[in-house]
């Protein structure tokens, strides 16, 4: 049935603040729910929003991509303007383009990007202070891209995964990990082909513990396969902001 | 009498949002009330916070200079941390140090940067939504800078005040206005040794117009020495930011 519907996809940026994470929930503001509410208007029936990434509570979004079918003939772009008058600000659609009835907004997904960034001062952050989660103590950058660079590859995340009822396959492949200090902040950019649950705020754990000199490089190869508690502790969701997805 | 009490200089930075600006006023938040409350609770007695720009409603700050008397003898590191602890988070100081008793944070400074932010573009703008003015129509950046250049020097800025029963002098002297664009961004950052009431929000306004075309640069000299509704209109306070003060 849903083959043969039209079938439009979003990119969009969202402040996650405010919201109890991507997916729908009772009771609860989620960016899903917000926006098939706004695109239910406009299309005239409900409609089912489906995310490249179901990003946790507090999680911020640049390059979220969403995908939902529909019956209206109105034109994309004319979606687009109605869209954006009827989203919260918190919520910004970037385009929205009719794409083929069989596009899946995540399990077409091939490579995604999730940047992390703590900021590592006692001065004070306002401007910045949510989308950064804040880490005073002092970092050893070098031993974290040391850290960074044995996670790099195919590997059972098993230790990373904060779904401790996952049976499907734990197993993903890391393609980049990049770490940069500019001034006082320090922003760690995860590129791979698909990421468990919690992964990329647990990576961020484990390397802000090696950065703290509480765990060495050298123990990183040891979590694959592992138990979560064997990895590092799950970092504060607000820091955490998905960037872009390749299909 | 306050020539001979502690005096005490503070580095800040503040998100005008939720502020009715710098100056105290009855009965509406602002960020000198703020402060003062908290230095007094502090310091065990009331305080006078003198700011050295006096910030317009919604009007931002990221290298605001302030200064109090006090009488108390806790050290300028111990002030510092409960100010940190106390204050709300969208206010953050950056150092806090013993001056002259003969400091004062307005009349001793001798230069001030402010930073005007557009956003000029239709896409959305969530995460920066707070700190810039949203423009999205075409502006010609290189008639913008022609003007800007024409504004340089010591002028009667008399058409670019604010306050129509201003007695006082209206002469000030830009020294730089520099007009950047950074992707969908545009900056216009101004040095002077004084700014009048409104003054940086009626030059935007007024740099504005030349960019959409209904002023031409040429036009701007006739503007000195000539009455408020000559010149342009006042740029929304959202997109002004205070950077930095010299002294």
């Amino acid at each position: 049935m849903r083959d043969a519907m039209r079938n439009i996809a979003l990119i969009l940026t969202y402040l996650g603040t405010d919201y109890h994470g991507w997916q729908v929930q009772k009771n609860l503001p989620t960016v899903a729910e917000t926006l098939e509410k706004a695109a239910a208007m406009i299309v005239g029936h409900p409609v089912h929003m489906t995310g490249c990434g179901r990003t946790d509570a507090g999680v911020h979004a640049k390059g979220q991509v969403a995908n939902f079918h529909c019956e209206s003939t109105m034109p994309g772009a004319e979606i687009l303007a109605n869209l954006r008058r009827y989203l919260p600000e918190d919520i910004g659609i970037y385009s929205c383009k009719d794409v083929s009835p069989r596009f899946h907004a995540r399990l077409n997904a091939r490579e995604k990007t999730y940047c992390y960034r703590i900021w590592n001062s006692d001065a004070p952050c306002v401007f910045e202070r949510r989308f950064v989660a804040v880490m005073p103590e002092p970092l050893d950058v070098e031993a974290m891209k040391q850290a960074a660079d044995l996670l790099l590859g195919r590997h059972d995340f098993s230790a990373f995964c904060g779904n401790a009822k996952m049976k499907k396959s734990t197993v993903r492949e890391l393609y980049a990990i990049e770490l940069s200090r500019q001034g006082q902040e320090i922003q760690i950019r995860f590129t791979g082909n698909g990421f468990l649950y919690n992964m990329v705020r647990i990576l961020t754990g484990t390397l802000i513990e090696v950065g703290r000199g509480v765990r060495s490089p050298e123990s990183i190869p040891a979590l694959f396969g592992a138990k979560r508690e064997q990895a590092g502790f799950l970092a504060p969701a607000q820091g955490l902001c998905l960037e872009e997805v390749v299909y």
